[in-house]
């Protein structure tokens, strides 16, 4: 979304996040593991995909699940698979809700800027 | 906003600002310094108002007015009162746009919140 008023293009951004206590409990990045978790059925490979270290994706599930109270990720240790990690229902029910949330804030947001900062105001 | 679904306290957190080519021209925080300078009619008494220096309230400002390409805030040196400062009209433009934006985004956020996570599924 740009703006023509100004003599350079004018953008907006936005960020939404939850907290529990004041603590960021979940946010856009904590949704990407979330959809790697799932895709991948593995920390491990969804911490690569993410680029970072299996601790720090493990540190932030068990951040998350402390805040929330709720388990968010069930782990199988061993077997032919070396394991694996999938999503419990209550995972699932946080991020579709986070993502809906997100998806209709983006919306109103860019209208709100167009209809402020583009459209220019009413006659 | 909370949610009663979990053990703890869960809020939703939202931020939203402007960028010009991809670097902040505006924010909750710059509405503040405008603020400040419309009240003391001073970049000084402003920037002591919010914790920083002259310096860094000058920066702040002649970034956004580069960015943006508009002259934001207009300084008289001298006189009676030892100069003074005063927001132009693009600038009180600016900072009512992106203040009723921000109301209007800020009631959306705690409203779909509310929805999602407070009230529960429709049934």
């Amino acid at each position: 979304m740009t703006d023509n008023k100004h003599k350079h293009r004018m953008e907006i951004r936005s960020k939404v996040w939850l907290e529990v206590d004041g603590k960021p409990v979940f946010s856009k990045g904590r949704g990407m593991l979330f959809h790697a978790i799932e895709k991948h059925g593995s920390i491990n490979m969804a911490a690569r995909e993410m680029g970072i270290t299996y601790r720090r994706a493990w540190g932030y599930i068990k951040a998350m699940e402390e805040r929330l109270g709720v388990k968010l990720v069930e782990t199988r240790k061993g077997g032919a698979h070396g394991g694996g990690a999938e999503l419990t229902s209550e995972a699932k029910d946080l991020l579709s809700k986070f993502e809906s949330l997100k998806r209709g804030l983006d919306q109103q947001v860019d209208k709100r800027f167009d209809k402020l900062f583009v459209a220019g105001p009413k006659k």
